[in-house]
């Protein structure tokens, strides 16, 4: 099984934190690519919207051979765009996190770097069909961006937010959300009543069961376009 | 890893049927065992809620060093008891194909055997929040146990269903639902034009997505109780 | 006027305080089962999913004759699988009172006993669609068997979580829910600032009025079964 | 027990058929009213709105010493408002009828007459919460008041459309809502494969259900007012 | 362009001071009328049930010659009723302000007088199918008659309340709401972390964009009545 | 006022055939640009995606000195990102056509051309928090591109697809949506029975209410970003 694990911000030292993460726990090859272009760190609607673009160019360029394609930035930036011009199957980080945490709990709380993340977030879950199973998302003040450059001087806050998803807004599971906090999730978990979740590490595992159900497929449409990489203009050229 | 397959109707063969199925998919220990008491087949209400009893029963009696159960029932008989009350993740049938399901396409339908079973599931999929997903539900008329017993003479009907769910409905992949109809996914897919999800397999992934998810617990209720078997007035005790 | 009130936990002198409420209340004839197995009080969902098998299990046993069932939990376990199978009209106590309390106030806040029971009700209000009707619901730490054993030392804490609801949550009538609470609204009933109902006269006058109804009825499935008692086995094979 | 039964539209005729059907099946005082102005039948918007100060206004004249009051028009013109201001106990024909049917099945049709009416009871049915308990509203072509005076050349199409709630819509209950359709559920019932409602009587039986219900009361508001009647400015001020 | 400002409750001074606020704006003729009959001020599901009916009166007796029908009250008594029955475009105050103020922020919060208005401003937002655009709804004491009289007095309340919008219920956008408020939102803007948009100017520009556009008109339906005024006859009877 | 019309796609027939029904109804200076990369005509996700980046790079490129943004492509490609960035007021022609829809009517249809347009604008309808005003969406099979080089040919099934939303889904008011089908509603309007709006004159109308409206603003954030526009970069790092 070989994975392309797209990081589509442009900061290569996050792609190779999650690769790093999955590849320890998921048997599978992880081809791990960066956005060629876009915000250093995605933390805005702005950002985002352009971090889509940079995804579907990486799967333009570096999709061939893969057996499915994890976009690991939680969020999804692009995720239904991948998904339609992808030959292989496509799973978000946090569209496999929620889905999965929902099997392991009734109410969802999710806790992540960055306040403008919230409301995206929020209809991200909606977009799922998941908001009656969210208890609530907390954002912390500083960015995923923040947090991997010093993650001792975030556990506090992340843990603090984690209990209070429990104890304040009724969670009976968290998701600890972003490629950048990879990893925290352990650290944190004996400080938080209710199981906390990495998103990671629960994105990976999404994509490993996505990627081995047989079900066929349905070819996308072929999109004429100007200005766009030659990789990218052959994806959408191509139908 | 070891899954406890609980089949929590009475009829041994769908649990056989449905175990062989997981076994030739899955690389993991398959215990496979059969409600106690209860209806042949599950296609009523009724018979639903005594299969609830009936798996906390199985799970009682088999559970003991398992690290996952997989509910195998398309409708999930008793999920959230078993969620609450076992020390190890449970993922149901149904549970784990429409949230997998939800990960290949938009709109989800589902075709299974049993008209009763329609607005059961209807309801079983708002419980998970998962209703603006679905496209539609189509039950065909003879039920689970009928088809297992005959599948040859349900294939067209099933496939004609799937073609509708697409077709009328607007799904754009289909769950064929059912322990009873584990195996047939494949031999129909040719004739539906989107993607056709076996249940069984697709739980059985998200049951070992799940079980290989490092979460944390929290300990269920200890509850006193009077006329039930040794081993379930015993787990129900422990809490 | 004949009605079969079945206390599905397998406490017989909670199943007396319903009946001997509603006996002061309502002009019929009331019979009174407590369930053959199970938790001696329902706290939890494992215990919840062994009541519906209890409720029907009396319903096959004692309904001959009756002309209604009032299903005396708060919480309707198996009340959808009764309806199904039972040839005369069933109403679950909360079912009853929450649709009895719409009429009354807009926004409908429910005051219970057992930690436990607030997601599961919360599930419930929303199988009914009450969802958008409901304030909130407040769920002190003692069980409704706490309660029932020494009422007076939980007057104070239903009461305070009472106001709380019309206060803080914006209710404008509140149930008070619980067949081991009956009697305990009007106690309460001058320290709180809006209208405070008792679920168990709420629910048996929500019986009466569904008792009394013409309407014809859709005949059950017939189910074939083992290991079930021979009351409830014929019930289930009569269809 | 005296309820005061409020037809809100301006034919006394309507008003004295709902009453002699409720008189026939309810053991209670029944005090008719008829609206002082406005429409002859409710079948628009705005007759709905005018009819609502009409329901006012006849409550502020006749309420006295009533014990409960039946808003007895399909469709509940100033439900809300008649809640407000009403000393005893307020239930709607719908609101009842509705919440009655629920009981009594999981997807509620309804059937009645003049096509303005059905986007009306949609929205009435979301105000209540209950939308997702209805499959379906249908509106056949004549008024209520057309099908008062001539109810048999109505009966088929009524029975037809009551017949396709089931059939097309999935309806397991149908309700046959409208004063002006009285004692019609019995005609057509045995041509319906599901169970008919007549909407006057179980409208009726609701009030009986909310009339005995002890809870207790918040006073309304005081409000100042120019140029209604002298019994409705003395209701509004009291407060 | 000629608009006819309805205020449908009975106080003049407010009709003149919503008027005079939309005259400065707006570049339109402004016929303003006030209701014949009802509540002094609006406040009360009552007061707002005969305010419908006064401004379907209003309308009939002032409509001729004009070009749109500005409805000046929020929470907009009769919106659909005039929508029905008017030759020319109908828009309500609340309805224009939230469409537009969506326009302006994800999440949109409302400030008003009156504590009676929120559950009736709730019940409106849901019924344009905003409910999930609403952050929630703050009413201060004072009604908006009471603010009109001493408009000073009232303004650090409305501050404070248009700060909670943003900052406890995550409002990004926030309605002043009330006719008797018009002008306030620029005084209370430079004390508020997020945009504030005046109820009566934001209603009066969603009348100009849809007075403007072309579209096409259904006739209504025509009815006989009965104690109305003769204009109000004549409308209903024109269909 | 001068309004900056972004179409997002990268065909400039198409910005200059909207630019111009605007400068006929409008009284505002339109400038006008087309995306400097992406699809030729946009009709699936993946081209949608890109289009967001696209209107970004346009609105930094050209939208000094203007008033407002006008977001000229039915569907709204980054229609919160350029809200989020942008100093003045951004209105989508999706996004402005359904508000001023529902002020029109209570259930609007749309109708557009290329068939993956209607799952999309299911979801934008839902992210405004609209669907439960949308009787639903029609798609004919030919592009808005493909209509805008043979309008003549696609009029009959415009129409039909109107008549089908009224008739069929019981919409009272339907929006002809496209840039490319500017113009196309006053044509078909006389073979529809209910008002159709032009989205490219609605959402036109929509920005200048909005473009009027007095509110202040919220600073965006600041982003780092690498491999964009020189204007995008500075517009992205400004905040």
């Amino acid at each position: 099984m070989r994975i392309l694990l797209i990081n589509p911000n442009t900061t290569a030292a996050v792609t190779e934190q999650a690769a790093a993460h999955v590849r320890r726990l998921i048997p599978a090859e992880i081809v791990a690519v960066t956005g060629r272009f876009g915000a250093h760190y995605i933390s805005s609607r702005a950002a985002a919207a352009i971090a889509a673009h940079a995804a579907l160019d990486a799967l333009a360029e570096h999709g061939a051979g893969c057996d499915a394609v994890y976009l690991a930035c939680f969020g999804d930036p692009g995720l239904l765009a991948l998904k339609e011009v992808s030959p292989v199957p496509v799973v978000g980080m946090a569209e496999g996190a929620l889905h999965l945490a929902c099997t392991r709990g009734r109410r969802v709380g999710i806790v992540t770097g960055g306040v403008l993340w919230r409301p995206m977030l929020e209809e991200f879950a909606a977009s799922l069909g998941l908001s009656s199973r969210l208890s609530g998302i907390r954002a912390i003040a500083p960015t995923g961006g923040e947090i991997a450059r010093d993650p001792d001087a975030a556990l506090a806050r992340l843990a603090a937010a984690c209990r209070a998803c429990a104890e304040e807004d009724g969670a009976d599971v968290v998701i600890l959300g972003g490629a950048a906090l990879a990893g925290l999730a352990e650290r944190i978990r004996p400080d938080v009543p209710v199981p906390v979740i990495c998103s990671t590490e629960a994105g990976a595992r999404a994509v490993m069961a996505a990627a081995g159900l047989r079900t066929g497929r349905v070819p996308p449409p072929a999109t004429a376009s100007t200005g766009l990489s030659p990789a990218l203009t052959g994806l959408l050229a191509a139908g």
